[in-house]
């Protein structure tokens, strides 16, 4: 069954729509729509339209609010801990970061840790948003314990991701979205989807041992962190992780490890939670904090065309500047569409037909 | 020939006084003494006292001031640049970490991006500064091009190291240190000394092919980003290095990617600098600019012993927590005293007669 392609309007119209449904008011439907079709648009397909039943099922689970009333519970100028009321990360977190850029406008930066928020999305957005006031976007997210630490069998963390945005000049801006394991859970998704083995130093079995069946999860096996074994770094990968984690949940009240509450509605919380909802943790610096903006911007375009023109190893065309891919792949959907996994296409519909909703394209 | 073993206290002695000849007040040699020295008793010997000789080679070049002045050039409530006046970074660090700590007194949190400095020991040592004010400390330098980006022939980047402490209650704080490589160049240098091969993954030739020539660097080749290849994620290492330049070079007005002026004084800085030295960035964070400190602190030795509890891989006897190997070394070394290696003993004692030193234990 192939794969049919569909314009970005038309599945932002029916994401919206969804949200709408499910009690969302206007502007958090919008919002939550941009954000998660972002993912869509720059390639990330495990983090967009693909997740929307999800979030419809945490909805009717009781574990996400609607209408959240999202606010300040502590603050300092440079800092502040928001409380999501267990609303879309998709509306809490571009919040969270507004918050980081209006202190990093007023002191230079800004850094705010959220508790009581759920999954956001794709971390690069909300570091992006930095970029139009000139400024570093950062964010970060715990997520679902599905990596072992180093030498653990057990799962302790989620894939964690990390994202930062630097704007320059001429150049496009650099940005880096990058979960803290070897490879994301999304790519473990497409392989058991068209039934292929994972390469060697994704993922562990249940003893811990090296494994290359992408199925392995379900089996007590684990991803593992950023950098494969011991001998490979892998403990470094386990401290990004970590470090997020206690960014994104220690500092703000949520929970951590795993204690986590699992993204699919189908699995309960812990019984036993050490915080409220997941984390996030997001940042903004004000490029003029620390240097005239236009002098640094004519230094990252240098940066920027140094490192693309690096000669590349044979068999690759060029060396590629973080978030290259993404932008290009942005660049072509937004002209040729947004290709809908067949099976996603099957819950859209379900949804379509739940939801009574009119929308002749899906 | 057999390794000696000295008190940390003879090693000070001896390196504070060689700080001294240089030129260096008292107080800057004991300063820059004592972060050298931490390497050592935390079981880094690659940056600590091995290279007291480098950096009076880089004196003896011109390229070190032992006498900096070093100052604030632009600041705002929560950031600043600092200028090193190509002092040792040993010095111009703590002083800008100082000035992070002050800030996040002030407002929350505290980012300094430094220029015009130079190699600044381990990055551990600055960030665990914060500690003792119930702060997150967080540290980065860039460093010598000896790392080539993903897909890329050409070495464009440092070991580039972040570090990350964050305090505890009554367990030990967790202490993050990484280089952004798979490997640190320091472990290249022990294979050599003991003419043994590196682990696949590691380096790459001049071809960008895989190596496990520990002396690869010397043809041409490159240490690669933490994940080792593309298939494991090596461009999230990449990533990693390429923000760590970005926030320590681009944002203070230092030299970035190749244009780092190498550490070893036998080799010209390149003829077109881009900035000036080379560039840290360090920040703090104050606990209670999120929540009560008390609070956080108990959830930290919740999540440590957690991760401390979890299942080991059969042949392992535990789960680290990061700082834990360097802590436990630290314990050992300031009992039983810091193995010297014979060559390094050799650099010293020349040192010792060049500057005339009176130190017996050597």
């Amino acid at each position: 069954m192939s794969e049919l392609t569909y314009p970005v309007g038309k599945l932002k119209d029916f994401a919206c729509e969804i949200f709408r449904k499910i009690g969302c008011s206007d502007a958090d439907a919008s919002l939550a729509t941009e954000v998660l079709l972002s993912a869509d648009r720059r390639g990330i397909d495990s983090h967009g339209i693909a997740r929307l039943s999800g979030y419809v099922r945490l909805w009717e689970a009781g574990r996400l609010n609607s209408t959240p009333n999202v606010r300040v519970v502590h603050e300092t100028p440079s800092t502040a801990v928001v409380d999501g009321d267990r609303g879309l990360g998709l509306v809490v977190a571009p919040r969270a970061m507004e918050i980081a850029m209006e202190k990093a406008a007023a002191v230079g930066s800004g850094w705010v840790s959220v508790k009581n928020s759920n999954h956001f999305g794709i971390a690069g957005y909300h570091a992006m948003m930095a970029l139009k006031s000139d400024m570093i976007g950062m964010a970060m997210t715990n997520a679902s314990p599905l990596v072992a630490p180093t030498f653990s069998l057990d799962r302790l963390l989620g894939t964690n991701p990390i994202a930062v945005a630097v704007p320059a000049g001429e150049e496009p801006p650099f940005v880096a979205d990058m979960a803290t394991t070897t490879a994301a859970n999304g790519k473990l998704e497409i392989l058991q989807r068209v039934g292929k083995q994972a390469p060697k130093g994704w993922i562990q079995d249940k003893m811990g041992q090296p494994s290359t069946d992408p199925h392995e999860l379900k089996n007590g096996g684990a991803l593992v962190p950023l950098g494969s074994d011991y001998e490979h770094g892998s403990h470094k990968g386990y401290c990004l992780g970590a470090v997020v984690d206690i960014f994104s949940a220690v500092l703000s009240g949520a929970n951590y490890g795993p204690w986590v509450p699992p993204f699919v509605a189908f699995l309960a919380p812990p019984a036993d939670p050490v915080g409220e909802g997941i984390g996030h943790f997001v940042g903004a610096m004000r490029i003029d904090a620390f240097r005239p903006a236009d002098e640094f911007k004519k230094n990252m375009d240098k940066w920027i065309r140094r490192f693309r023109s690096s000669t590349p190893v044979q068999g690759q065309k060029r060396v590629l500047i973080p978030g290259d891919p993404e932008r290009e792949m942005e660049a072509h959907r937004e002209q040729h569409g947004i290709p809908v996994n067949p099976k996603v296409l099957e819950d859209l519909r379900a949804l379509a037909s739940r939801f009574d909703v009119k929308n002749p394209v899906l």
